[in-house]
């Protein structure tokens, strides 16, 4: 049987990238982002006060709060705020985003205020923190363009762009941009966080069948490469509107 | 000065109502429902299994849950997640929906089945809640109607229509569907559920500034019924499609 | 057969009404009232200091907590410190006291303080919100005596009474003031809360079962009015003591 | 200075008790204990259920649940439920109160039930956990009496009585049955809790000043052992009723 | 059959103590602490501010936390910080301990500092609570000379020495330092905390089979007094180094 | 200036290792491991159940539980169980502790069991999740050999074996286990679980400064795979004892 994705996607295509922005209206940003079927409502908040520990340092904060509609996927999953807690995976994920983000600012520009993403997933179908990572980013460059015309800060903090993408063996064969089937029935799903200069911001990668060797590692980072390479470009496209 | 309301309508105009099924597409049932600016994503979700205090009696339970995205509101709100619990006026508000929509349904017709609404607030104008429960309408017919095609359930359980609209005194002046301009500074907010053969399911009114007198009850209960009215009309209309 | 309440009564009367003051000593106000078996120990607690939001405004502030003992009910019911969160309907409760005792308070005159009317429940037999909001208001009173007294406030900041019963249609019949046996079996349940102006405060209709027709609210209203036309007796009654 | 207690009492005299069984109407068991200004409500809860560790086998439970109106005391206190969490001081004392109450009971002659000893604190002026106790005991007795009349047990399972009260060293004086303005100032303060025969079935001494001597708690002990024989002759008249 | 302890220890006999000062490196005071096979670790950490209850008032606060790892026990724990929260008896313990060592400081000579005395059990065979209380001590003293070497406070604060040990009745013979085998088959099991003045701290005894007579309360005493005299000397010997 | 690590080690040298089993006697498991100043007590537990998505599956179950003693850091550090949760790290840590052991474990060959490491650190310097997981590689061993030597499972589950080590970009340079004067001052810190058959099971590197470039990646890797090795030989030889 020749190896075929369940997609039919070939093993280096990405799924089709749309980024609205002003998806709503109160936030100082506001994108929908969609990776085929997986859509997150990323917004970014601007607030003019700081944590605790930065207060006074004349330094800005960035910060992520993830979240999945319950019915999101495929079967309902409990509303964390109705359980009381939020689960391991999703303080895992916002910790994630708000690690990357913070790699592209200049925290001393942006001045004592901070920025929250707040990453909502309306439909998931795998990547969902890949995709809310790649939004956040537009959102974050709205909310700066937002105080930037307000006066309110002097020149943009934002240095460089971040977009995520997953890359993983699915049935011994490497392949970029995991959706919900792959990602349920793969040996190592990486998840790989870039800067438009080619660094890495993030590399997690995990085997869940049989431990990943060096040759795949390899094979796994040049599909992230070129994955990040197309999503800045849909960054700057959406940017551009 | 003569009266105006601050969006310009007349007193006994709603806002502009769109219903759209199939928002989403894990869900049996997915709204999005939009009176004015405000958003609500209402998914109904179908569990073969009733609550405990249910069990063995031949009987289905409806339940909802209500949730606003952290940036649906004008300034950011605390995710109900993170803080570890639902608020007061949260569990409040889930609570009028499930009872609203359990007033609709034959629950011996729907068999021992749990169906979910979540209602999550995308973006917040006012008048949240009865835009949830006149969206979780919509949505919980296109569940029943996903059970009657897999042939689980031999009849249609839904009995009559349910929708609700918000009235309330503004400036004096009895008014229709307020939005947030108005909600928060009106003397007297009033919540009604109506069923479509006319009758009252649920009535919540609260004085915020003076009391209201009787003759100031009977005008808004016109309004009311003139305002589901118009939300009957939409849902058929929708569910036409 | 003819149509008979479980208690006897007539449809329009209440049960025995009794307020006791003084109940307890330590607090500014300490009230006892009973609605028939139904007990509720009211007690308004004052501090000099207002929640965050109304800093430095020059105004007061009156908010609710309610609680039912673990076994004022027929089977004994989980105690909520020890499950480690108010309930849904708890909340609910004492957010609808506070409102309702807001309604007849002159924050201004009240001054920056606050206070807190905490309705624990001793026996529950139907309506402990109703008696509670009523114990509640004669708690306010001898709190405000207690601080003109003190010389604390120039006058007293109450103006007018609030008093709350329960209506239904019970049987199909509109009664006055549901017992247990009542609200546990009736089709349509109202709250209602007034002024001794005949204003409304707080209006909550719930149809339990079949959704309630316009000249069924009209007798529940008339019901209400009489019902509380008898409380704000029996409130000035106890406070002219 | 001649030495004096603040109420006046001698050294050795304990403050008016009183027991009232049948303060509340839905409890197998519910007694108001006063000690002096002390009260406390104990309602005896019986369940045709055993926690998870005795289940299967043929042994009966005995619990206890403590907890104090948020005005019961001088100042106000925070409401537990709302605080989220039961505090250590009272964790302690409704740990205190079940093994108390379980050193009187032949759980095998109460066969697979449990009672929950509900002790809620009206008003506090000292001593509410010994209070507590005392009327615990006969609000046991009581649902005890209950499960006999419905002959659901053959014999009574209460083996003995079992009381408590306070001791303490105020100003240098052992004295007994210490109240608040005692209890907020004393050197060492002893909650002692006997059986009829004599027995010790608890002994909780803390020095909050100096450390007590041995014949200071000589002296301690004796105290307790006349001011529990008060309480067995208290109990039983109340019993007797 | 003649009287043995699963030990083989006679009735008076102590397991053997061992106190390792500066078991870890972080901590201003640290002391591993070994009674036969329970070891607990106790730090104490210095900090600059004391809780708002003291603030400004020019004393230091001394306080405890007490927890036991998942696998110091024959069978597995639940974790406390994956439960939510510290069951009943670790609150208990801590507040034991924290008061205890309150009982041997000067809070004045202390100044506006709070020593947090962390009570960790690596391996549990009964009295760890004697134990703990025991090492903290050392930890503790250890503390203050760091505080004074660093010229922090002008003398030490802590006046006199405290210990604990468990005493118990055991197959009707009293006991001294219960071990795990003894502790869950003895009728009555009492903790001791006392001062190197011979003074009582605390005395905590509880009847789990019989009630315990007064001569069985005389004989625990002196055992308690003699154990207590040899963990003082361990302290001293310990200190010494 | 010559570039120089704090320690003073050159770039490829790990810090002392010493893995030392049955350092507490009840688990099944019990390993103190040392990377250096870095102390962890890793436990395994057995027990005769799995989680309620693998009853009746046939297979076995590992997972892992972490903390931190408040006093283990530099500076005392809040318990998370007084806190009421776990926070992000933690969770985070030990589902990669949990996801790494089960890549070494047959799960059908374990049979319907749990394996519980708890890993508690003692004292912290750098590097608690890497040692954590290399030593609870050990403490499962044991476990399994326990299994073993009572005849409950026919042959080793445990399939290789795995360990763990951290590498990092500091001040440029790519170097080995980073203690923590290097962890928090250092620009990319990247912890690498591996295999003894050369295969990564885990990836976690994040650029706290600039972002890696791709040749720091190989270099970063090059050092974990001379850094796993040693590990398994200390493994190993542990286990040999």
């Amino acid at each position: 049987m020749p190896f075929a994705r369940p997609s039919g996607r070939p093993p280096e295509q990405m799924r089709a990238v749309s980024i609205t922005r002003g998806f709503t209206r109160h936030a100082e940003g506001s994108v929908l982002v969609a990776f085929g079927d997986t859509r997150v409502l990323c917004t970014a908040s601007v607030e003019n006060r700081v944590p605790a520990f930065l207060r006074g340092k004349g330094e800005g904060w960035i910060t992520a709060e993830y979240g999945m509609l319950p019915r999101s996927t495929h079967t309902r999953s409990d509303r964390e705020a109705a359980r009381g807690k939020q689960g391991g995976r999703t303080l895992e994920i916002q910790r994630l985003i708000g690690r990357s983000l913070r790699a592209c600012v200049d925290r001393v520009a942006l001045g004592e205020r901070t920025i929250t993403l707040d990453c909502d997933v309306l439909q998931a179908d795998g990547g969902t923190r890949t995709a809310a990572i790649t939004g956040a980013y537009v959102a974050l460059v709205d909310a700066m363009r937002w105080l930037q015309a307000k006066k309110e800060i002097a020149r943009n903090p934002v240095v460089g762009a971040v977009a995520a993408v997953s890359v993983g063996v699915y049935r011994g064969v490497p392949v970029l941009d995991l959706d919900y089937a792959e990602d349920s029935d793969c040996d190592t799903d990486m998840n790989v966080v870039m800067n438009d200069g080619g660094g890495f911001i993030e590399l997690q990668g995990t085997a869940e069948g049989h431990a990943f060797r060096r040759d795949e590692l390899d094979a796994l980072l040049a599909l992230a490469e070129k994955g990040t390479g197309e999503l800045f470009a849909a960054q700057q496209a959406a940017l551009a509107l």
